[in-house]
């Protein structure tokens, strides 16, 4: 048994590669390195999309812009009780009203949903009226807009874009799986997608960048940081934002990324020791475990700088990552086959039927 | 790559061996031939649920009565406007609902949720209010009776029973393989059997029984259906209710205890010409293509001679599933590694990121 489907190869894609060896990560033919920061996240979801719809508009902005618009509507009109739930179950809920239309329509309503539904839940949460969106904004302006109730600074809004893009895509992950597992079965994209949320639930695959996030709060100084680390190390805790099945030897391509952003977002905000404790954690682990950190290491710091409440960490990543699990749905359905592998029975056998109560 | 990941082991499990070759099924070392007719559904979840369950009570059947009457208290207090989806989608709905509570009680609550919501959504359907569970009954004479208003006969209930031991389980299907890929990020009971009804909503998996109805419907005689049979071979049309990826040289087990049942049933209803429509399609297509039935084949025409209503065959069948379900989600959860499988990556390279817009 190939246990968790290491190395197995499930499904041919045309959209990412992710080689961990070499530590690179390309999306469509361009390596990461050379998209983040020089392509909006609107310019990627229409190079993802490329291909899967054939009424897919040049300019996919104001469509995105448009969905922020509808799904908005949809929160608007949703009842109060769902606000009490934690974002990711709330936006669960959400998804329900968001299926109807073809799939390029549900494709940019998912994609805009996280963000807006679970900014609007946040401001309710702190007693303060939801901000509708800005259509005319990009995404990543309009996120922080709406989280926060004003127009983000050209460099905040720069640093949540290149999030956005960094992770738009990152081959078969868990929720990209279950998705395609579920799209496997002719189930919609609103199907697949619900599948893939409730994936991201699982402390396993969302909800890291959480974690580091009170890890680095807790420490609090780079002393602390260190004694933290060792005091985990000792207990055999696991501590979350370091190493990747993937990028074993090689550092994450995206983590480095999320590394260049803090660190120029805490220079502009006068936030220099942020990054200094995180390089204090990142070289303690590389010396006593040879471990790299991975994406959510570095990108729970920048969420925390972009004001980004820490429960709204994970619907973030989902916004960025609807728009990478909307396009292996669409290329599941294009070729598709039932993913139906085997169990290896374990149990007992010649057993008879047990005597009835 | 293993497309599909067909002969691709992805679990170990103590649950069930599903043998082609041989055409038998195992559910915790009984055949399923052993098991059908001998063991109540109720039996058969203790079994499935054995060693995952501290609390495990030893007679399961009060407690599956109690978890139909907590999820008609939630059926209640529906907003009416979901009874206007279909029965699948106004599932999904409410099992956010059913999710507070340890592992075990969402279980029971979840296995009992599909009918007494569904029989709910038809009555209201059809303009009569839903019927209350009786949790005195057995699981499936009261589904019968909250769908029909009347408690079933001996042997409808029987029949309806042998169904639900005979689908309870059934290895890695598309739906226990999507639960437990959403399970293996630690996700939750709830979250995991979202996803695993999303995968019915595909035609691939759930709706082949309902396909099989119609096809006998329209056909309406034994000449009508070889003809029928013969036109959508000739049109290249799949023809459903015939072959299986895992039983390809042996009848499916589950399908010859459904056409048992349904021979039974045909007699008691003087209903005979039905068993002998179904016969003639079998052979039919067994010297036409040399395939055999499969377990939709016969369940299909089973549910309509129980009063089943078409919409609801799917939900029933979810009804069964979902203890099977809800086992290997324990099981996942007990030894649990995160799945992570490879893509392929076949699109371009050394491209450069587009134009800005």
């Amino acid at each position: 048994m190939s246990d968790g489907l290491e190395d197995v190869v499930a499904a041919d894609t045309v959209l990412s590669e992710v080689d961990g060896k070499a530590g690179h990560l390309i999306i469509r033919g361009r390596t990461l390195d050379e998209l983040a920061g020089r392509t909006s996240f609107e310019d990627l979801v229409q190079l993802l999309f490329q291909g899967f719809f054939e009424d897919l508009p040049t300019q996919i902005g104001p469509a995105l812009g448009a969905a922020r618009a509808e799904v908005f509507a949809e929160v608007s009109a949703l009842d109060t009780g769902l606000l009490d739930r934690t974002p990711i179950e709330a936006m669960r809920a959400l998804t329900a009203r968001l299926a109807d239309g073809d799939d390029l329509e549900v494709a940019l309503r998912l994609t805009a949903a996280p963000a807006v539904f679970t900014a609007a839940v946040v401001r309710s949460q702190a007693g303060e009226a939801p901000v509708a969106p800005d259509p005319t904004l990009s995404h990543a302006a309009d996120i922080l807009r709406m989280i926060k109730g004003r127009v983000p600074t050209q460099s905040e809004a720069t640093a949540l874009d290149t999030y956005l893009v960094t992770v738009s895509d990152h081959g078969l992950n868990a929720s990209t799986f279950a998705a395609r597992v579920i799209a496997s079965t002719q189930s919609d994209l609103y199907g697949a997608l619900a599948g893939a949320i409730a994936s991201l639930k699982g402390t396993l695959h969302g909800g890291a960048n959480e974690a580091v996030m009170a890890m680095l709060l807790e420490a609090g100084t780079e002393a602390g940081l260190e004694t933290l680390m060792r005091t985990k190390l000792a207990a055999r805790e696991r501590i979350m934002g370091f190493g990747h099945r993937v990028y074993m030897h090689k550092p994450d391509p995206r983590a480095m990324l999320m590394k260049e952003a803090l660190e120029r977002l805490t220079k502009e905000k006068s936030e220099l020791q942020l990054f200094k404790l995180c390089e204090t954690g990142e070289r303690f682990m590389k010396q006593e475990k040879g471990l790299y950190p991975n994406l959510d290491y570095y990108a729970a710091p920048v969420f925390y700088l972009l004001g980004i409440p820490i429960p709204l960490f994970t619907p973030v990543f989902l916004a960025a990552r609807t728009a990478g699990i909307s396009a292996h749905v669409m290329e599941q359905h294009a070729h598709n086959r039932l993913f139906r592998p085997r169990v290896l029975y374990k149990g007992p056998r010649n057993l008879h039927p047990p005597e009835k109560h």
